[in-house]
């Protein structure tokens, strides 16, 4: 931590922040430059931020100089980046990796079909909802149970590992029945509890970043996880909040570059939620594979305009293998490869 | 629903989408100008919504004409405002609620001591957190069912009502047992699960605006707690996530008037955390009662330096009775009286 | 400038940025913490940030310390606080002043009457535009030379200051023979070469903060105009950019604590642009005010509905006498006093 | 227009309404739901917006139907796209194009190098900066006249035309001689009176979105060129403002399928303003050329660490031909070829 002083702080006031720092285990450096008098805060960054110095008389800013994630940071590792292996497909690292399917599971058909283009292009994981957090009440909220049988059913079929959400920690059991990876939504991003849980359960995690969460955020999202001993964490960058009307929310493409310098763990695109709209998803996710995403995980379906949720976002499963070659050209100018079996 | 269709729209398509929506139920009313067709569709709200025309062939936009929320409109009671009844303190109308008290409890004589300052000052609730969302998993979490305890002590002490927040949904009986209003907090205001075992509760709901939630997501948020009968719930602007870095968020005061256009739930708000410094706080505190806000919740602490937890926002106890004062002139310009017993 | 080292970065990193805040005559401070080195560049600001060090190997943030602008700063005069006078009218201080008018100057009749009830309810100067920049080409752009000629008709009869927009430097001459005020608007908040001919002219300014600025630039637009020897600036919050769409802008009055904080200008808010609709500029007016805004400057009409421009946020004439009572009385909560002759 | 009525709106509120549409010679069209009644006004756009309907009793919204650029639209071409051909180089359509250049011209050997490097590596124009906003007013401006004079040296002898950024009406004629194309800045992207003049003089224009500006708005900022006459307007999307700090602005990606479905124009994008840090440009200027961009600005330098400016976001020049390499393959997957002579 620096503790920047105010230009009129007094020589007390210094007196005063110096010894608060000190009475934590800190050791304070005081820097006196011209104007004004800036002091190092070395010691335990917990410790020092919880004297919640910005309050103090005399003192204009405090600057957080550590990171405040650490199992997350990408100096953990020494700059070597984490693989995580589900039956076979590797995520990160020089892999790719192609996570579609439906939005919401609806139906038998509508699941198995749309696992077999998966399976069939090439795709690396199977993904669909059977619990939606839905802003409205009054909207489908997933078939719940049934939803996991049929991903099941799906897994059976295609060897396909599941990607699933889950919203409640009682429905936990259940949903690791399934899950091959436990998804946790932009909104519950910040649900401590969900995240503890989901860490101590050892399943790999795609945490999606909420949507007005600065990265940091992200990653202290992703300590919760880790710090329980799970280290299997992708992130998942989805669109952010911004003024902008023109669509639904600003894919923040320039995370994926930020994020690998940050942290070693692997990063993920979701173009569909962003887009809102299918015109936009192939671009998005072409721009995300070239600027060196770890993988993209999209929304398809048989027939997007008869989809009960999400529908104009959808890719038909009709155009998925054209759409996987050129995700695939893409992901390959920014030198990775596909992880299929 | 308007569905507005694009200037290159062909008949086929309108056609095609007149089909779609009268195959819900719905009436399709065809409205034909000098440049582009606009298609209305009369019926149920969420059945258009789930056809997702915004991916139909031939259709530029599509624009809700109705609000999504039901029970938290205003147009529900006619114009008439809620008024929340809680151990005699009345919150909405025009009535002003003060409520205050330490961000966490973090010992007997903190808490008493505060809650005592709160009850001379006049004060109309207490509030205290025994359970804290924390960024980061090495913060200070929480006493637990200890801080739940001694809420209970002050409550017995001074007579005032508790709000304190609950985060996990398997606290809820202990909370229940202590609180007179439930928070829901910030990170947790689309934790569905969360809102409806709240809503099924009956206690009343202290409902925090997320950081980057419209209006019309947090009166959805409301509707999901009205939705299981409960109608005892107060909206809560804390600040909002902007681009500007002077203070933590931008505190969003028009949200006051707006609320209560399109509400007729009581709306809060917290000064303490958007400004995240305690200089700014008695100023927005002024400002929200002046715009019309039905009450205020405001963290005090007997001293500020020494608490474990957002010590730098919290308004010193000493000062607290002058606060007050100043909080009432100013909601007294918008016709609003301070509610304590 | 504090220059914190990435932990991974080497004595030779460490030492070449030594070397180069050495080279434009700044000293380096470098402060060896347990997991980082940060160096503390003491000098002058513009020298070592044009070193350009946040792209150095081993760098990983630069933090700047001292405020960037100079004139703007509250220090400069010792935490006094600049108060403008104009015709007797102050500005700033214990004063409040109220800056009315119409959007634009439309005809005589219009413009005579609202300075006339401007006068008669106590407002402090008359504000109208003869310039308008709007965002479309297709928009009305104002009277131009005639509009400035019936604002000069109307300080004749009343007395009351001008305040009016300017634009185009081009247009600076003919603007000054009339404006007691220049307003430079917040799409020009950024527009350098206005900002120094208006600081040359030596005539006070109006400057509005622009829409997706910090405070920070704010102040550095400020700079401009003060940094030519014209000190009579008032710094005005009209409302941000962010993600609501509920309402046009969101006034951000956590500025008015801050600005007065960091700088000795006064601070006018601006309750009409951001509304956008007149439903909500009464609140919002009593916010600023009770927030001690120094001023606001507010839009009036003798027949909002007729207005050729932004006539949903006008206040009808008609009912200005009440709405300065009330604003006297938040003022007064503030500590300040209605600035009229 | 559609003029959305309150659920509570009476005859008398509706009748008005229409009367008032029918006023300014538009049809109205009354279109009455279960709940509410809308009514859509028919006839000219600026007719209708002009009327203020927002503010008028019993209204509830008011949603534009037709978009509010005429010039810009996809629709004045029927989707056929633009192509601005300068000195042989396409941009626009199937054409890719690479400009690149320092940010600012600071010397005769800075210049001429880096021009001959853009030329070897088969760049298709030459960026650089004579006159420079910047938000400070003790930063260097620019080397101005000089610095346009060696831009033409550059051109002279490399062939390479210029593209340079113009802030001041009065310095059109001596840009004009030298520049190509006519940059706009973000900060002058809402400078009207820069932009009629710049259309009048009929060169080709760079047109940066504001760093807060709708794609909306920036659409209508090319119509103030258009309208002038001059086609040849190329929108370049260059980071917009956000709450992320991680970085310095977020690059809008989606930008580019979202302007190529509205308009006929060339989209452009700029990596380097909105990275802030070279690290991350190559990755975002590959994610902008798969995405479908028609082009890239970027910045190059002999020798960032010793430019004046903007130096930790410039790419060397040294390593520019295999970045220009690399940008071409990621074009390819959009199906674009990189245009130069």
């Amino acid at each position: 931590m620096m503790i920047i002083m105010k230009t009129t702080a007094s020589e007390e006031e210094i007196a005063a922040v110096t010894k608060r720092v000190e009475s934590v285990g800190a050791r304070a450096h005081i820097s006196r430059g011209e104007e004004l008098t800036v002091i190092g805060a070395i010691g335990d960054r917990e410790h020092v931020a919880r004297l919640g110095l910005e309050g103090a008389p005399g003192v204009d800013q405090v600057v957080p100089i550590l990171k405040p994630y650490k199992l997350a940071s990408s100096q953990l590792r020494g700059g070597e980046r984490t693989v995580i292996e589900i039956d076979g497909r590797k995520i990160g690292g020089q892999h790719f990796s192609l996570i579609a399917g439906p939005c919401t599971v609806e139906s038998r058909d509508q699941t198995l079909d749309t696992a077999r283009v998966v399976k069939e292009a090439g795709g690396s994981l199977f993904r669909g909802g059977a619990y939606k957090p839905r802003s409205s009440p009054y909207s489908f909220q997933g078939l719940g149970q049934e939803g996991l049988r049929l991903l099941a059913e799906a897994k059976a079929e295609t060897g396909l590992p599941i990607v699933t959400e889950l919203m409640d920690v009682r429905d936990l059991e259940p949903v690791l029945e399934v899950a091959d990876v436990v998804q946790i939504g932009a909104r519950n991003m910040q649900n401590y509890t969900l995240l503890s849980e989901v860490g101590r359960s050892g399943c790999p995690v795609l945490l999606k970043r909420g949507l007005s969460s600065t990265l940091e955020e992200l990653l202290m999202a992703a300590e919760y996880v880790l710090k329980e001993g799970n280290e299997a964490v992708m992130l998942c960058e989805r669109g952010i909040r911004t003024f902008e009307t023109a669509y639904r929310f600003t894919l923040d493409l320039t995370a994926i570059p930020v994020l690998k310098e940050l942290s070693h763990l692997p990063v993920i695109v979701d173009p569909s939620h962003a887009a809102g709209r299918r015109d936009f998803v192939t671009s998005l996710s072409l721009a995300a594979a070239a600027a060196g995403a770890d993988g993209i995980i999209v929304e398809i379906h048989p027939d997007p305009d008869a989809a009960i949720c999400d529908g104009p976002q959808a890719l038909p499963n009709s155009g998925f293998a054209q759409y996987v070659e050129l995700v695939e050209r893409a992901a390959a100018v920014a030198g990775k490869e596909l992880s299929s079996v």
